[in-house]
């Protein structure tokens, strides 16, 4: 499991495979169809979700076989022979249009289109879903503790508390949505991201002398120290023992990093912290705090004007708390290029049919205004429709807009060009600063327009109809 | 990433390895050290945890080996050529006592402890604690499920949802605590469990009519079908299609397995379902249900007498919703075989030092009465005091107790033989019948007994002593 880079297929749903071998022995295997993926519900109560896990998923899909010893698992649970015999040969090549990693995306509106024949289109779906809705998620919440920190630099130090490999996607996820480096080598590595790190308490102890331990640190890493200094007692140990030993680098010509707290009151701590060195004339030095920290308590500190340069985030971050998971499915949209959905008591469950892509049009400021779901082959629509209240629209004349969807997969081969994430966050900097302050707000934002047009509506009206003849 | 069973070392906190540098070039890396895994807070408002995860975190340690790339990258990034000299051949020699996986345990006792050089057991912290927070987490959620379920079958069916690679050892802890199969062909071939599945809406919407789509399947499976029953309208298209095909099925000799429900009011439609397959004399199709689930829904649809026969959990079971972690943490005991702690202002972060273990006491109805912490070199004790409130005691003259801690890893060697999960969770079964029904409750559970022997609080106190001479 090295680098993460490839997974058998059957890192699915069961039902993939069972599905496949129906297609397959009904003859239908090779039909086209075409898939949306799409979330209901945005997470931690915000206004916006920032997409990520494109690239990843991409090369996943990419290097996708199977090999002898997955057939002969698949084998073994009673699948036949013809259909294990086509599975040999096989790779997905079908094509891929999507949003771009980290551009921000919302409720109902299609994220990612997937074109192909039926049964390779059907058979990505959970690993499509595995990658994207939880990179998805980390880089959202990423995107929130971001927001509150401003300008405050941020690692991740999640590793420990992450869903064990999940960890990986984490960290990346974590730099799309704003953090700046992580503590988790292996991903700093993978994805080329900075890594950080300080000293854990055990080091301390296992000096059992605080000046002596920072001495050994010191001497190990001369330009490159940050002391955690609440092992004993931060205020009348810890810091003034960092003094000591940040004194004795300076006469060696080194300089020390930062200290770190990572218990008590983080408001009150910081601001004694920051007198005491600054009294030292160590204005350098730099103050890192971590312990249970997320978008709120991070808020809260620099409301209170703490001095804190570093945060260091974990188990909020690197699982997605208190949510834990980004609601996305993936829908069938068409078969043989007519339009099918799936119906619901709730219009809400209810997916929208045809092929569809998204354009994104923007008010007269130059913001983001609405999105409309408009079919493949429309262009400029003049209005949308809200999906839920159709006696609700919005003019769309005479409104700029742009396409959203790209074209990342091409008959199996990508078409876009690796990007690593601190790359991808640059990109999602401009698209957030084009989406009014409302949406961003952490608590109760304003909710974002999203629409369909009247092409899409009379699809899915249609096919409403024909379906619900005794729809009670 | 095929198989999960190896990971570089650099799957770690930057830390552990710039303190290892720092231990290496000081020499004290080979200095005796013990570690303590413990965890501080029982997640879901429970009663207790169920430790899981120890196996595979043995495999992972005993194949930790860096490789030439993991080298040059730390050469890259600074790391010292003598100290990367001597991580050409590193591995963990050192050795584990654990508990039990399957066992049940409770906050504040140590659950595994780990003995060896200071550099290779500091080494390993983030891994450990990786692996085995979230096994215990998903273990202690599905056995919450499987409580609720009583005896009726339990699926996992959370792949999609889960937090990327991290779904593999949730399929597993899933299994472990009580679940009696999973959707994610992978885990099943990897971890010798049995796998489940049934259809998705998108196969119903290829074929573009019910009953074409159930025929399509049970041509294909015609001894293992279940049919999704929800996809246009549940009582109205759906079951009465499944019956049709049902019958069909029956006249050729083979049987209908079941039917899922996966939207909708679930006691309603099973109840309805239920009604509509008996009056055919189809008692024998099963009623599976999914649909944003977790031991709360289970509970109340079985009070409710929904006839459900299997339960598909998801997303709330592999993210262990809400909490989504484990609070566990890796701390020094000893150093060169002396005590050694790490102080809080909160005397319940305060750690215990010592090298210990953990004896488990029961009552005069063989139920598990209290966990008691004592030394490696004491055994029976008369009394155990509360870690927090010293003047709390317990009396134990006269009962009888367990031994819990057992030797899983010596000198790098694993000395326990493999288990699969299903093996595990028997070992859980048997565990949770001693303990008393009032800790295994849902909501505000009865408080189980964890104190420590009066020779662990003496070597906490002259420590903390020691420390604290300016302690406020």
């Amino acid at each position: 499991m090295y680098n993460f880079n490839r997974v058998s297929p059957l890192y699915t749903d069961l039902y993939q495979l069972t599905m496949g071998q129906a297609y397959f022995h009904n003859r239908i295997h090779t039909r086209e169809a075409s898939f949306d993926y799409f979330f209901r519900k945005i997470p931690f109560r915000g206004g916006y979700v920032v997409f990520a896990g494109l690239h990843e998923l991409l090369e996943l899909i990419h290097e996708l076989r199977f090999s002898d010893r997955d057939l002969d698992y698949l084998a073994e649970n009673g699948f036949s022979e013809e259909f294990l015999e086509y599975l040999k040969d096989f790779s997905f090549r079908g094509s891929i249009h999507s949003v771009r990693e980290g551009d921000i995306v919302f409720p109902f509106e299609p994220v990612v289109r997937v074109e192909g024949e039926l049964l390779e289109t059907q058979l990505i779906e959970t690993l499509l879903l595995n990658v994207l809705n939880f990179q998805s998620l980390v880089a959202t919440k990423a995107s929130r503790i971001r927001y509150a920190a401003g300008k405050r630099a941020l690692s991740d130090f999640g590793l420990r508390r992450a869903q064990s490999f999940g960890a990986m996607q984490a960290s990346r996820a974590a730099v799309i949505g704003g953090f700046n480096s992580t503590s988790n080598v292996l991903a700093a590595q993978k994805y080329q991201i900075p890594h950080a790190g300080t000293m854990a308490h055990s080091f301390i102890e296992s000096f059992g002398d605080e000046v002596a331990a920072f001495r050994a640190y010191a001497d190990a890493f001369p330009d490159n120290s940050v002391f955690l200094v609440d092992t004993y007692n931060t205020l009348f140990s810890g810091i003034p023992n960092a003094i000591i030993v940040a004194k004795e680098m300076k006469e060696k010509g080194h300089q020390l990093k930062g200290i770190r707290l990572d218990s008590g009151d983080l408001a009150y701590l910081s601001r004694k912290a920051r007198e005491m060195l600054d009294y030292e004339g160590m204005e350098d030095v730099k103050i890192i705090v971590s312990n249970q920290l997320d978008e709120y308590v991070v808020k809260s500190l620099i409301e209170q004007k703490a001095p804190i340069d570093i945060f260091g985030v974990g188990t909020s971050l690197v699982t997605g708390q208190p949510d834990a998971a980004l609601d996305g499915v993936y829908k069938l949209a068409t078969v043989d290029n007519e339009p099918v959905l799936k119906i619901s008591d709730n219009l809400q469950k209810t997916t929208l049919p045809g092929k569809k892509r998204v354009l994104r049009y923007f008010d007269r400021e130059g913001f983001f205004y609405a999105d409309a779901v408009v079919l493949t082959d429309e262009h400029d629509i003049t209005q949308m429709v809200n999906p839920f209240e159709k006696h609700k629209s919005l003019n769309l004349e005479g409104f700029r807009y742009e396409e959203i969807f790209h074209t990342v997969m091409e008959q199996g081969k990508i078409t876009i060009s690796p990007e690593n994430p601190i790359q991808i966050h640059e990109r999602l900097k401009t698209r957030l600063n084009l989406l009014p302050a409302e949406h961003q707000r952490f608590d109760y934002p304003h909710i974002y327009k999203i629409g369909i047009s009247e092409k899409v509506l009379k699809v899915r009206d249609n096919l409403l109809l024909k379906h619900q003849r005794r729809a009670f």
